[in-house]
């Protein structure tokens, strides 16, 4: 039986969210008054509603329940690919990488691609989400493609950043190993549409399918993030158990017992407020880049010109990644001390997986000695606690989400959070949390640039444009 | 003779700065008038005036001209370690860590610990600028250290994060060498002051020094940042060189034809109009952690509560670390849909380092074949100028700053530019751009916390905080 299964266990791990921060009576007057929760109630009623009532449409919820078979399948691939490879490369871009890296560094070891292959818990890591030359160049330097296997990650089958990865990766390995690069190539990509299907039936490519209606930053708990978890020996039976106690505990209907909708509501007061920023601030290093992959849910979710009205609205939050204790000497000078824009998230755990004491040695120095004794974890701990207190003296608004500890059940609780916190603050703002019609005109215009066929006009625009103006040039 | 020793060489590798995109004759009603710049030219000559005053204060100011003989001892130092170490350990936290990370990771290999020692300029690089206990342990997984040297990085010896590293790497290396850890250690900090100083001569380690005047986010051009680089193969005179020649630039008194003044000048004019996030968005792998160290330069620096008059301005932006093309399938949809909050300053190089072409592989299926053929060269230059096309017309503001290519000479004149732009801005604000008040608070509750002597009456404020309410925790 593993642990996940027993209902106490699952209780044990439950997230906390302490919001004391945030209100008033802690923070001061440019804190959100208890009455302003009340007042919104009637909005939180009609949005839990609709929640409830999109849960159909809203794939991405189902991906904790539904896929036991695709889990299997997972597990058979990953457990080849740890058999047969010293290297598991990701092609992707957003959230095809965003996602692996981040529960990746969360739930392996902190230097795991650098550590011997013997104390490694599956193949090195590369997650490749830029097309820089240099770096393209520079995974050639340490990668043996005859030890390698690369996952390509598209729904579209037509993202050019990855595409160009996979006509590149498909060459490395020609040279390297002729017609065996079919069985260094995974897709994981639609069921029937697009180029890369296409591609994975003509070459017999080892396939895994994005579901319908599971957007990219929406995808992590799909074969998008799980293969490679799989691969990296995580567990990723109890990361999707670890979504569904979360996915229960936010079918809650009263908005303020519900973790992700009080989550939700508090960031979109304090944006009516004037909070233009969500600083994101784990005093947990694992978790530095669960920061980004949050990032692109947040902002590519929210960050909307039209509301579902067809109103102008120009919404959006911009996410800012921190990390404690790191940033206290970086940026919370600016958090206590400058404007009143941000909300700051702080993410702690209860317990570190290890401790590790702060030996004796210059016991004649007080200013030192005071140190030895304590343990990392104590120090750490009073740093989280001092910066939620100084934040708050200074009259800036916090909250506290507390993982008992990191496994894959907290990650897995974490990132439904999330999703969920994200989809209701887009009914709470009534805009369409699933589209991002804003990343097309950039698309084009580099189709244009490209030549691609039938960007001709689009590429007449570009030409068109003022000439710059020296002046504004030094 | 070196490169940098040559005339035309310096000049064909300055760097540029666009700023057509941010006035309104390109960006629209959104965007700077050319007579708001011109209605700001009695200030900025004043601000111009008082930067040439205050030049003997600003000690950094200096670090590019005054150190022949320090970077003699480096270089020599550098050296000794790369013959003699499989391992450099850096510990130190905010300017001690965010330069040495940056300027390496610009400079060397972009997997360089990942590569085998035979082709690596120099021994592994660690930047341990946390203390959560996981990473601490993790560390010991994967450094021998007998063959590891720790540069213990801080001024005034007084920082507990670094401090505390320090003992556990004492202790570390006094079980595996015995009293041979003097020679494992490296202090740089004050000549005069502080704890590390005394720790150092009692043990008679190798020393270098922090001049003084020179303040943690601005140290990255004193043996803080020196050593690391030297000691991974970087050419530090070049670097120095490459900031003395921007300086020569930045003593232009017209703000406008002064790079780093007139980049300043605009982010200022955005935040009055209410842009009060400035966004660093390098099109260059190797220059990610820029970001990084620009955030603190940025943050620490303007974010104050008081202005130098004494009045409450509670100033600042908030800088945000994005990276193309990566984030453009994360934050591009808020930047070009979302408010008008924000500037964004575009990096990019005229030349990357190598050229890697996009070869043919599928050229049936015309979606992807149209990439075949062209470079990832060219793909990231047409995804930038698309970006930048595709922020202006949606009616945000942006800059550019093109550098000819990554070398030592471009990073040294990127460095000097945003530390005197930052210098600029708070000429411009009327603040103290070079001290950091609001993280006392927390320093503070942190001895309180961990029970040092002498912060017994800050414990008490903090035991006699209100009791968190219940019901603002889910």
């Amino acid at each position: 039986m593993k642990r996940f299964e027993n209902r106490e266990w699952r209780d044990s791990m439950r997230l906390r969210v302490d919001y004391n921060n945030m209100m008033q009576e802690f923070v001061g007057m440019r804190g959100i008054g208890a009455a302003m929760l009340a007042e919104q109630r009637p909005q939180y009623e009609a949005a839990a509603l609709r929640m409830e009532e999109k849960r159909g449409e809203m794939k991405w919820r189902q991906l904790p329940f539904s896929q036991s078979e695709v889990v299997h399948q997972i597990l058979e691939t990953a457990a080849w690919v740890r058999r047969n490879c010293d290297a598991f490369v990701v092609l992707g871009i957003g959230g095809s990488a965003l996602g692996p890296i981040a529960v990746q560094q969360a739930l392996s070891h902190l230097r795991y691609n650098d550590l011997p292959a013997a104390k490694r818990s599956g193949p090195k890591l590369y997650v490749e989400d830029n097309i820089d030359p240099e770096r393209m160049a520079s995974l050639m330097d340490v990668i043996d493609p005859a030890r390698t296997v690369f996952n390509v990650i598209t729904k579209s089958g037509s993202t050019s950043e990855t595409m160009s990865q996979l006509l590149w990766a498909t060459d490395f390995l020609k040279n390297a190993v002729g017609d065996a690069w079919r069985e260094h190539v995974i897709a994981t990509t639609d069921a029937e549409k697009g180029n890369l299907i296409k591609i994975a039936k003509e070459n017999d490519l080892r396939t895994f399918f994005v579901p319908d209606g599971v957007g990219g930053r929406f995808s992590e708990l799909c074969p998008v993030g799980l293969l490679a978890a799989a691969v990296c020996g995580i567990d990723i039976e109890e990361l999707l158990a670890g979504a569904a106690y979360m996915d229960a505990l936010c079918s809650e209907q009263d908005a303020l017992k519900n973790p992700a909708y009080i989550l939700a509501a508090l960031e979109v007061l304090a944006m009516k407020q004037g909070c233009n920023i969500s600083v994101l601030m784990p005093y947990v290093d694992s978790l530095r880049f669960m920061s980004d992959w949050y990032a692109q849910l947040w902002a590519e979710s929210l960050g909307k010109r039209y509301a579902c009205s067809g109103r102008e609205i120009y919404a959006g939050q911009t996410p800012v990644k921190a990390l404690g204790v790191t940033d206290q000497h970086s940026q919370v000078q600016l958090y206590t001390e400058g404007p009143f824009d941000k909300v700051i998230t702080f993410l702690g755990v209860d317990r570190y997986r290890v401790e590790v004491p702060i030996p004796h040695a210059y016991d004649h120095i007080p200013d030192v000695a005071f140190l030895s004794g304590h343990t990392f974890n104590e120090l750490i701990k009073a740093e989280q606690a001092a910066t939620e207190y100084a934040v708050c003296k200074s009259g800036h608004m916090s909250k506290t989400i507390t993982l008992p500890e990191v496994n894959a059940f907290t990650i897995g609780e974490l990132i439904c959070l999330f999703e969920l916190q994200t989809a209701f603050a887009g009914e709470l703002l009534g805009l369409n949390a699933f589209d991002q019609p804003g990343v097309e005109e950039g698309k084009k215009a580099t189709y244009a640039l490209l030549g691609k066929p039938g960007f001709a006009a689009k590429k007449a625009e570009l030409d068109a444009r003022p000439a710059r103006d020296m002046r504004y040039q030094v």
